[in-house]
Formats: C-alpha cells, structure tokens, sequence
C-alpha cells in the first residue's frame, strides 16, 4: 500500500499537532464514520454534499445515480475533496474562547475515476452496505443486473489526505483556573434506538444479530 | 425576515418530494445540527472543512483564527457552502439496492463578509457557545478585548438555502416483500456520557445543569 504523502495542499499550518498523515489514523475514522461529505465545484460555486461510502483497501468508494450532475462531473475527474467528522465530545472551558470539540476528522483531496468493471462494481456496492451495517450483505437481496446498471460507482484513491484530532480537557488560561465555573468535556456518541419494523414485515421474523448487537464507533 | 426563494442551484432535480425550501424546516436543522462542513474553492480545489457554527436570526456565523486561509478568502467575498447533516438512523432494505439512511440536511449557498463591529461580534461569539450548549454563555469568562481581536467572525445570510429529508421505513421492490429478510429502521442518535471534569477542576465545583441536563435533538 502506498504511503501517504503530506503535500502543501495537506499540510496543517493552525494547530499542526493536531494532524496526522499516518494511515492508519486516517483509515480508522474513515472506517467508522457512517456519512461523508463531498465537496466539488461548479461554475466556480462550491458545494457540500452528505454521502454514504466504504473505503476499499486504498480507495474510498461512492455511488448514486448515473443522472446525478455531482457523480456526472466527478465521475469526468472533477477534483473532489471527500470529508469524515466524527464527533467524541464537548469541550467547556472556564473562557467562551476556549471552548472547543473533539473530534476525529479526514480530509481528503483528489480526482475520482468511475468504477466500470462489473465485478468491481459489484463488490463497491458491497463495501457500502458492509460498511453501514457489517454482515448485511449477507442477509439481503444483492444488486440484479439491472440495479447494477442503475447505479454509478465512483473511487478516489486515498493519497493525498490527512487527518485532524482534538482529543482532551479545555486548555485554559492559566489565570482562568481560579475561576469557579466547571470545566470538563461532556462526551458525545451515536446510539442506536430500538429497531423499527417494516410496517410491512412478515410477522415473526426476528430481529438478526447484524442489528439488534449494532455498535458504531469506539 | 426575507423568504428563501428556491434557485436552479437549490433545486432538487432527483427526489424532489425530499426537498423544502420552507425557513421553518431550514432553520429547525441548523438549529440541532452541532457541526457544519464549510466548502470553498482554491485555485480549483474543493475543500471542505469541519466548523462550528450558529445560526443569528437569518444569519449562519462563523468563527476562526484571523490567520486561517480558509476565513480570510471567505471574508473577502468567495463564494462558500455551508451544510450541516443530522443522521437520524439506517434504513435496511430486503435488498442491498435499496439500503439508505433517514437524515435531514441543508445545503446553505452565499458569500460571507466579516463581522466588524465589536457588539455584532461579541453577539456571535455569544450564539455560538449558546448553540452548542444553551446557557453556556452565563457561565463562562465572556471573551476579553484581545481575545475579540484575535477571532475572525464570518457571517453568511441565510437566502439561498435548501433541506432535504428522508424519514420513514425502506422502499423495497413489491416482489421483494417475500423474502425472509428483516427490513425496517435502526434509529440513531447523539447520545451524551458522562461528564468529564478537568483534571485541574477546583475540587467540589458542581456539574451545571447546562451540562448535566444536555440534551441534543428530538
């Protein structure tokens, strides 16, 4: 796998201690980040777009429509950038200027190519449900031929990324301290609620293991 | 306040029964929303960055280090997006094909211009801590004169603007409804732990009902 290299477009000039271009600090928040948000250009306006995804190896992978203008454009080689946030908490100094969030985040810059290939394809498709809920590609229906052909799938090489984390207490002012107020982080995480059934679902069919026993992050 | 009058940029050309432009639903999003992904362009690039945010009336402001790259082409009038994107659980389909995600998102168009004046600012920085923890403000130090000078605020009007939403159980194919498989929604949600003093927290100093009643979302 090749490494990944920190280029001036990368480098983080706030706060340098707080980025990484080590791959695996990149590939864990990309693994558990569930939505990513694609930016591209058009007639020089940006836009931000939320998006499932899978990371492949050394690639991340996207899908959606072959209508769609955003994976037209990207899908030509548009440059893309392609950003993870995951949220880990609330940081409450004794200032309002400190204030803060951790959190783990990926950036990553680059061209996307669409993915022809159809066993290619096929498994992309797979990565993203495999992605959103492991070992659900095992219980549902995989794409038919023509739901492949309904489908643009699209891959960006992960070369050119880096990663951003703030992790820890407030960092107050030293004079602050003395102040009376609390301080601390309030930890966030996403939970999952009781599953919802089909309205339509065949009576008696149980809840799998795949989302009754569902967990994300750490 | 000015409607949000849908433009050719706002307009959901794919799934358009997932689209408002009403400010009511618009509003309700930013409002919940903790952080937003803020694209620009540079020298052709998309990127897209984490930020805080909130939202002023029919203004979103943001803030930064008035040395940041990114808030100084955006003060000076580039054209930026800004997005937030609430997930609000996993759809599973009886077939990979229709896998999706319940969410609620809005995709915020304009140019910002800096925030000059120091009670506008003071104001902004205020919404901000109160946007992420309501009540906030009275609690911690307010920011001093130096602190003001050295934060950029950014405020983006908030016209052209648009939400999308998908809520509800799995569209499956009708002959799809025969298989064994369950089909329905997990739901997810931003979930608070418990509260993490700082390690140089003023033994006895109680955990404020900001904190200890936090509550994100529906």
């Amino acid at each position: 796998m090749k490494p990944i290299v920190p280029t001036l477009r990368t480098t983080h000039r706030r706060l340098p201690d707080r980025g990484s271009h080590e791959r695996d600090v990149i590939e864990a928040i990309l693994d558990e980040g569930l939505v990513c948000h694609v930016g591209f250009a058009h007639e020089g306006q940006p836009y931000v777009i939320p998006m499932s995804y899978a990371r492949m190896g050394d690639r991340l992978v996207l899908h959606g429509a072959p209508g769609s203008r955003l994976l037209q454009e990207l899908g030509a080689g548009a440059p893309v950038c392609v950003t993870v946030t995951l949220l880990d908490g609330l940081v409450l100094a004794r200032s309002a200027m400190h204030h803060s969030v951790n959190y783990r985040s990926v950036v990553l810059l680059g061209r996307a190519s669409a993915v022809q290939d159809e066993a290619e394809k096929r498994a992309a498709l797979r990565a993203i449900v495999e992605h959103v809920v492991p070992g659900r590609s095992a219980e549902a229906r995989p794409p038919s031929e023509a739901e492949l052909g309904a489908t643009l799938v699209l891959a960006v090489p992960i070369e050119e990324a880096s990663a951003k984390v703030r992790a820890g207490p407030p960092k107050d002012d030293e004079e602050d301290h003395a102040l009376p107020c609390w301080a601390g982080v309030l930890p966030l995480s996403l939970s999952t609620g009781t599953p919802v059934p089909d309205p339509r679902l065949r009576p008696g069919t149980p809840v799998p293991l795949t989302v009754a026993g569902y967990r994300r992050g750490r």
